[in-house]
């Protein structure tokens, strides 16, 4: 079918492939005319036949907003937006009110999969009403992985079920990550097992810990065995602090996911204003004299 | 090959049909005699042609020891105990030392994948000397999964690496688990979310959290969508425990295991010691009258 | 000085009550006729003579702001609105901008103290102009205790700044009060201290734990030293949810308070639906004789 | 009364002050000679009229072991050792069991204030017989704060009672530190508050969040406001770590006090590890044009 992909960054670059192999009609628009298939959104929605779907796949909070309301201008009533990048789901749900007004349909959808998704396929995670969803079927089943649809796509519920699927999709990729991660150290650490990426090769089949984050692992261990060219900074984009800030809303406890994003925040710092606050601590009750060895007392 | 297995239960008898499906000759012992190749463990070690090779494959602590101390007494120089049970390392280190008397060799393996394992094969880090590690691997090889050995079979180090390199992947194992049960929790206490157990079916190919822990979780959810028929109480077996003991023991710090480790013991109170504690601050600083719904002050 | 004073519950009651006897003249209002002073805001405000000084001491959320609505429309320019309650610090800047319209000034105040506030003073923390919080000044000296002003009061910062100050307090004393709750809880499930109340007693001179927190713990152990009486169901007002919210906002890691919300959230929970979550997996991974028992592997 | 005192470094020289200024006969025993009264402890027992009582004071593990073991063929049946220091409670049992084979009594001590005991009194908590106890009260009670004795003193228990109630305290110690070590960030990272240092200060007095240590937390600012001359790198002692093996042993969920105990772990290290392997994890599946700014996917 004919859509519309606004966006070809990393990842809608790879989707519109995905899209044309499966044998669809993409019309993209990227800022960066080496890429682009039109000059403008107005272009991209002219060449498109009504009633239309346009895909976003730009930089949530503000872009993805400009783009939503540049739509909202240019489309007609019946026509449907999906909105795929990785907006809060609050955001959907003000999108959706807006493109309303004029008739205008919304679906969101989360997307994992990261680079790899060009060649694996992406996991779909989808909010909206059951008939828009059904409308964008054969776009979901191009760009899902093969396989059972259920395993790789879903109807999550109403506008914002897709990005709220998503960001507790990223919620627990953080606290996997993390898992691994501190049980990387603790071998590391320790002198008894004494051939680290190898013990971690070898959960790659039969353990209760495989995973494709696994893998990934094993893959990263492969080409730098001790990790010695990385520095353990790590970013965090906003699902994982929307995750927590949901689990607070909804009075869940949700230890590990916040250790996961509390270890990013920290891995950030040059030094630790808290840390400071507790040496000076230290140094108040245990005397000048101890200011760099302070023992408890 | 031949070898002797002590332990037929759960794990030890599966293991026992998947050797033997390989075409090992494995006499084996267990205290059932449903079970049991033989009346005992003296009779399992006369049956075996030397130099032998015995499997333990029983409770860790003093099953496993007494199991040891056993075997000293009846084994003969030259031959291999292997401890495939889930012993803590130092215990291996001590075993070790215990048949070394004797020059009986020792190797510990640590085995992944529960009852799984029986069709999957068992993901295997062993820990021991490279000679005797050599000598077992036609086992370790029929007992791992098919694919290429190092994906499920490591040698993690000397004597207690092994184990040690099992404990660690448990300590993951937690963090793992608590992490989708986190997500599952918080997607189920929002209403954003309808459909559940089908968004997390739709992690099952593609995203980055897939892994076959989320496929037990999505073959829970197939079953009982809603888990109501579970009661929120999770045992902890050794290795959570020394997993944590260890990252103290070498300054690692493990929030997240650590954090997955006390969710466990919290599940199994019936009434929170510490938050009645904290119920009675709250109490004496907000005044008797506001004993239950005392706001902060 | 006069001002008048709206809202006489549980905190507003005990200061009017603290300011009358430092001279101040007092124009109380509450809904309760049985407390107020007058019948109304409207004829509160008629009772006091401009340049009024108006304090809010009511619920946070719609009350307060309710509250300052009504005040909008009944004050005139240069008088001077205080909130004392518990307002989030966002609240006080729109409070503070819609009261700007009619040049009413504005002056937010995190009020510390319990019930223990009227015998002991109050510790305080405000927000707003300098001009403002001088003009205030006399109220401030007969709320807060005894001795150099600035160890009980703070001019924080421009409007906000008092409700900041007080979030990041109550964020504290979460953390404080976890702290101790962790220690009582330890003490009493181990077998080696065998005087449990006497020796959190013991701490309340000397020690580098003392504290006002312990005073009450002592307290609360004299009349019940095993807090048999008590349920360990905590609840939680905004300011713990929003300093972990500032504390995501800003990037900033707070293992311990969030760490004490969470505990919080999770003393309400007749059953954890993670930990549900949680004994699902390792039944689907241990196998279904081993539901309620089952072992790691 | 006449004790000897093994152990003159900064605890043990105050309180041989303190405790001579309470009318006692100290003779004080130090490898440094500079400090010592006599040569040897050899020389310390014999100027000691029996039934003696010596009190130790020096660093735990092996140096408390070895002043046991040499007082232990020094002293006569009826003779008391008191000991003072950091000693682990299961280092206290076996110190007890050795001198009870030559009939030497056996009292530990968990000694707490610092620096600070010398002027205010240290907090006592004593574990032991009770006649043992009662037998050197003199001697507590001039160590002790003044005030009633129950404030300052507690028989906590059964030999190593004293010092696992010590081993707590310090557990809580951790987490109030860190707790007030958030705040402080907090109110450091966000430009809300602007008078920091005077907001803290602010907390001395009327506040729930009152305490000794905020009371050292608004000196050290008062020094350095923005502690800006002090790095964030904390150490760690033996009793936190115990406090976390014994929540371990006993199934005790202590996040506030592991959290606190995990950062001063981190707080120490140039790079972490498990930070390292995120980083990797997400440049994995990130792709490798993203290795520094690589986001979620």
């Amino acid at each position: 079918m004919q859509l519309g992909l606004v966006g070809l960054g990393r990842m809608g670059f790879n989707m519109r492939e995905r899209l044309r192999a499966a044998g669809h009609d993409v019309v993209g628009y990227d800022r960066n005319p080496d890429v682009s298939d039109v000059a403008s959104v107005a272009e991209l929605v002219q060449k498109l036949t009504g009633p239309r779907i346009v895909w976003i796949m730009v930089p949530h909070g503000d872009p993805t907003r400009q783009t939503v309301e540049e739509l909202a201008g240019l489309l007609s009533a019946g026509d449907l937006v999906i909105e795929g990048g990785n907006s809060k789901f609050t955001d959907d749900q003000a999108n959706a009110a807006l493109l309303a007004e004029n008739g205008i349909k919304y679906v969101d959808v989360g997307v994992s999969g990261g680079v790899w998704g060009a060649k694996n396929g992406y996991g779909l995670m989808a909010g909206g009403d059951a008939e828009d969803i059904e409308r964008a079927m054969p776009i979901f089943d191009a760009l899902r992985p093969e396989g059972p649809r259920e395993e790789g796509f879903a109807h999550a519920g109403p506008v914002g079920a897709g990005h709220y699927a998503k960001m507790v999709h990223n919620g627990i990729e953080y606290g996997l990550m993390q898992a691994y991660a501190e049980g990387f150290e603790l071998l590391s650490a320790s002198d008894v097992v004494t051939n680290v990426p190898e013990t971690i090769k070898a959960w790659s089949r039969g353990t209760v810990v495989r995973s494709w984050l696994l893998d990934l692992l094993v893959r990263a261990l492969d080409e730098d065995p001790e990790l010695t060219e990385l520095r353990g900074y790590v970013n965090d984009s906003g699902e994982g602090r929307w995750t927590v800030e949901e689990s607070i809303n909804n009075a869940v406890p949700t230890p590990v996911i916040t250790a996961s994003l509390f270890a990013r925040f920290a891995s950030r710092q040059e030094d630790s204003p808290a840390m400071k606050a507790v040496a000076a601590l230290r140094n108040q009750f245990g005397g000048h004299a101890v200011q760099k060895n302070g023992s408890e007392s």
